[in-house]
């Protein structure tokens, strides 16, 4: 199978390295708007060659947009309006109703899957591909009745065979669910890598406190602003509603701190322990692979 | 050397086991009002044996007292009150103000050490005690000037021992900035995992799209009530300033999303990620051993 990265990242690459490794993958051509990508990529093995958009996308049997949200929205259109009819084409982008809204009447729309792997890391660029990164991980098909039944199979074996869990959404389910467990830790995370940042202008020294906990906590604070920014834009909706009940709930959490409140203070972090069972059985299905 | 441990959890326990393995503690005393975590301890081993805390203490050498932080207002005078002179004592907790305010006339405060080892886990219990929690860490001695100069470097010695660096620092200025980078972490975390739990109810399923972002900034939400609760509030000034300044950039990233402002949005994720910086040289640092 040929294969097209377009968008030689975090997700393009280590997608590329999977696929070839599987043996699904037998040539990988990419493009990507950053020639330094395209050579890296070339040099690490991710890609056999790259090629302009256009000529990167006729040959393909199937076609990966692996590019900031924003740049999907141009990308995607113009990868669509170059290929085969034969040609399957996915994304992988972190917000799914305004794409899928904007190629809803695309005369390939059929040949489209709309797609979001749940995995990464905090890197980016083709040296942050890894091998594996998708192994037991969950990804995300939307809308697949608009898709052709076959190009929606297609795109759920490769997945399986790189070790996914594929569960199929729609558009703007995914968007509004996907506020709260992603996007709305990213803002938070930001904002406590720009809190203590800010503080340490003015007490020197002040990390050699920090432990794993902050380091835990502030990790998605490393993530880019290239992918970060239109993901927050796209799905910003379900976004402001995720951080004013975040807020509200803050501030309901600081006066029972404010107002020395011991017993309910006790009992809400009792309750709020509950996210052990969520995360010790996210842990448990990712060990067993679903 | 004869070591008591009052308080067998997660710091406690695993101190009498790094301290065992690297041959300073010969026998091993614990002291804990739950008689099921005394004899959790003693069958796991962690303590040759266990009695009530008068005189558990007697005898010691050094003693380690690692309750909630509240329960150390408490534990602490009495274990003066009943120590030899020869006997050394030190505490963990995550607060280090108002115990040593409220010591600073006991009759045996060259005895005490006040410290706090930045290490942990979400866990706790003796159960959760593990090997080799404090290698490459950092601990912090307070108010060094009110213990006598040679139960200073005995504690020091044996951090140093189990593989930690060890600081000094006065105990407002400790309590000051682990607000920023601990107390504030699990504040946020803690209303993280409530807003997500909350929503959880009307959404079905929402946490089959978690993935390792908000498992990291979750994680947190895990810790227990009885040692978090006296944390806040014993450190509430400080945490409280954290807090409003956080509650105030969340207000101003929102702004940023809710107005579209994509350039400053960019802008802003572009300077936090200056909190790589930071991460990255903890990270190193943990990896050189300092």
């Amino acid at each position: 199978m040929n294969l097209t990265v377009v968008g030689l990242g975090l997700i393009g690459g280590s997608l590329a390295k999977d696929l070839r490794t599987k043996g699904i993958a037998k040539t990988i051509i990419g493009s990507d708007k950053s020639l330094i990508h395209c050579q890296k990529a070339k040099e690490l093995g991710i890609i056999d060659d790259y090629k302009p958009l256009e000529e990167a996308v006729k040959e393909a049997d199937i076609v990966i947009v692996s590019v900031p949200v924003n740049a999907t929205l141009k990308v995607l259109p113009q990868v669509l309006d170059n290929i085969s009819e034969k040609t399957v084409v996915m994304d992988v982008g972190s917000t799914k109703s305004e794409i899928c809204k904007l190629i809803q009447n695309h005369p390939k729309r059929k040949n489209y899957v709309a797609n979001h792997p749940i995995a990464g890391t905090e890197n980016s660029g083709p040296e942050a591909a890894i091998d594996g990164l998708f192994d037991k991980k969950t990804t995300i098909i939307c809308e697949q009745e608009k898709s052709d039944p076959k190009a929606v199979l297609l795109i759920k074996i490769i997945h399986e065979a790189i070790g996914m869990h594929v569960i199929h959404m729609d558009a703007d389910e995914h968007d509004r669910h996907i506020a709260y467990v992603s996007h709305l830790s990213h803002v938070i995370s930001y904002v406590l890598g720009k809190t203590v940042l800010e503080i340490e202008k003015d007490e020197t020294n002040i990390f050699e406190l920090a432990g794993s906990g902050f380091a835990s906590t502030a990790r998605l604070a490393k993530s880019s602003p290239e992918m970060w920014t239109p993901i927050f834009l796209q799905n910003k909706k379900s976004l402001l509603k995720s951080v004013d009940e975040y807020i509200k709930n803050l501030n309901d959490f600081r006066e029972l701190i404010a107002n020395n409140d011991e017993n309910a203070l006790f009992e809400e972090i009792g309750k709020i322990n509950d996210i052990r069972r969520v995360l010790d059985g996210l842990a448990l299905k990712r060990a067993k692979g679903h």
